[in-house]
């Protein structure tokens, strides 16, 4: 158990971007957020997966939409919990934990912000491991947890309750709505008890990002490699350096979409859906989702989201194993490449 | 107080079919989902609205989506009470009455077939008087009655419950999951205590459907003509009559939209959103919303919905005056021509 305070967001933040793989929203926005919350009701306590009772009841929150919306259109602050009332009115029971969904700019913000604002602790780790753009894309589904009830609230005071027959049509029935609300509302949902956070969730990530942006920050300050620093922190492989040469983006169906082009010692294409979940070098693949696709700033070594991807920007790619679990047959199936329509399998990524 | 059995049935869907002008869905899809609910459960009983007590939870129980996808996607027959029971369950308390929102073909039949479900009486009336395409066109709203909580069930078992800011984002949020869900669900919402029916709805329409359709039936069977017979009960207009020479028609956004145009003598033009909203004789305005628009088969008698309107039917088009409230300035705001976009004020209907 420890205080996340304001001192820590800026360090988490940046890791949490990286970590995002270029979704999971705008880390700025998302510790803008989180800061407020804790100015206003103080520090938020976090406990290891381990500490938690086992007859917990851990509800995750979270931002869903499209990054590129949450740009121009901020949050109302009020959504985070919004969401959680509806969500605990149908329950029947209160929340007793806050735990992020994913982890990524604003979504392990958002958590952060509705623990301090519930006045309840947070949970180290999340449900993925990394961000992924679709709400059945997480590991309670592969243990047959229920991602309903799903509170949604945007930020005009509108609320949804979704209880559907399978964690994908909750993904294409909430997805819907939250269009109609703005394309950027907040999400509670995939309710877990403390016992199943085990299998339920991937340990300590909010640590792992805590310590990620700050190896990039003292490397920085040491005028050493930030990249490196932070490929080191996480086991990953440098995939690529070069310059965006060519962005192709909309936001469609909820989503963001598109392609980014890089140029530097031959081509490389990366293709995303919020996040990255492709990348091609020379035309020939080197990374798949599951696995991450994290996209750094060659000089500075912050995360660089598709939607901040700009002719010009130099970045260094980096591919990071995702959890096991995402690489057994149920995982590959809900994540994996054909799940997004690519005609490949998944490939781990080469040895460093 | 009387008993609706299946024996009522013929004749209250034929004249709910010619009130929901041109909307409502398939009036023989709704008798035969009525049919086999009091097959199953027994006759359902039939109050007036002064017999209602005025504490009662009124709670009306309809159909939505588009028209033309409830002729090839039937019902699972479950959706009623599914969506019954989520509203219930975030109300807090039981229905005591059921009543339809609207008047048409189907969605005349739902209410009885879920008040039989149900073990329910029904009320006698609707918050219509008619059949309009959008959640908010209700009295209800005229007298400040939100339609949230609203529960929407599909066939496949999903629900959703909406609780919006406003009665337009209710339908806004209610209709993008509708489209998802297969653009054919059960609502529950706009719950009415027993005191507030006087105001919210339009007293008697299912008793006004069966004298309808029993006329039109009689009219036949003693070879008369049966759309005199139907516009004299219902104190209309007869606006044209001729032939179906043309139909352009999309199912879009939630709905079945299009226009139709009849030749005899002279030409006429009938545009709708599920239901018939502007007539047109030869290129003038002769009816607008909220007026009935009613398309009747010229030789039977019966109810011609817009997704039934094909080249060749003879048919014949009455106007009948809405309810008074619907002319009202907030009326005419709500459901009036300008809202659906018709470059044109609301005008009276002409004498007969």
């Amino acid at each position: 158990m420890r205080k996340i305070g304001i001192d820590q967001l800026d360090d988490m933040a940046r890791g949490a971007g990286i970590l995002g793989t270029g979704g999971g929203g705008d880390p700025y926005v998302g510790k803008l957020l989180a800061r407020e919350a804790i100015r206003r009701h103080g520090p938020v306590t976090l406990y290891d997966i381990a500490e938690v009772p086992a007859d917990a009841t851990v509800v995750p929150i979270s931002g869903m939409g499209a990054p590129t919306v949450l740009l121009e259109k901020l949050p109302a602050g009020t959504e985070e919990l919004a969401a959680l009332r509806a969500l605990e009115a149908v329950l029947g029971r209160k929340a007793t934990h806050i735990v992020p969904i994913e982890v990524g700019g604003v979504n392990s913000m958002i958590p952060i912000a509705a623990a301090a604002q519930a006045g309840l602790p947070l949970v180290d780790g999340d449900a993925m491991g990394r961000a992924f753009p679709e709400a059945q894309m997480v590991l309670p589904t592969l243990i047959g947890v229920s991602n309903t009830p799903m509170a949604l609230a945007d930020d005009k005071g509108n609320t949804l309750v979704v209880d559907a027959i399978s964690n994908h049509w909750a993904e294409r029935l909430g997805r819907a709505a939250c269009v109609q609300m703005g394309c950027q509302v907040s999400c509670a949902d995939t309710v877990l008890r403390g016992d199943q956070l085990a299998d339920g969730l991937v340990p300590a990530t909010l640590t792992l990002a805590e310590d990620l942006g700050r190896a990039v920050r003292l490397a920085r300050a040491a005028h050493a490699d930030p990249v490196a620093a932070a490929t080191s922190v996480l086991g990953g492989v440098k995939l690529f350096a070069g310059k965006v040469v060519d962005v192709e983006r909309r936001t469609t169906g909820g989503f963001a979409r598109g392609k980014a082009l890089l140029a530097g010692a031959g081509s490389f294409e990366l293709s995303f859906q919020n996040e990255h979940l492709l990348a091609r070098r020379d035309g020939g693949i080197v990374a798949t989702t599951p696995d991450l696709i994290c996209v750094l700033d060659t000089d500075t070594g912050e995360p660089v989201t598709t939607e901040a991807m700009r002719y010009g920007l130099r970045v260094t790619v980096i591919g990071v194993p995702c959890d096991p679990r995402w690489t057994s047959p149920a995982g590959l199936e809900l994540a994996g490449p054909r799940y997004f329509g690519y005609d490949c399998d998944y490939r781990p990524l080469p040895l460093a």
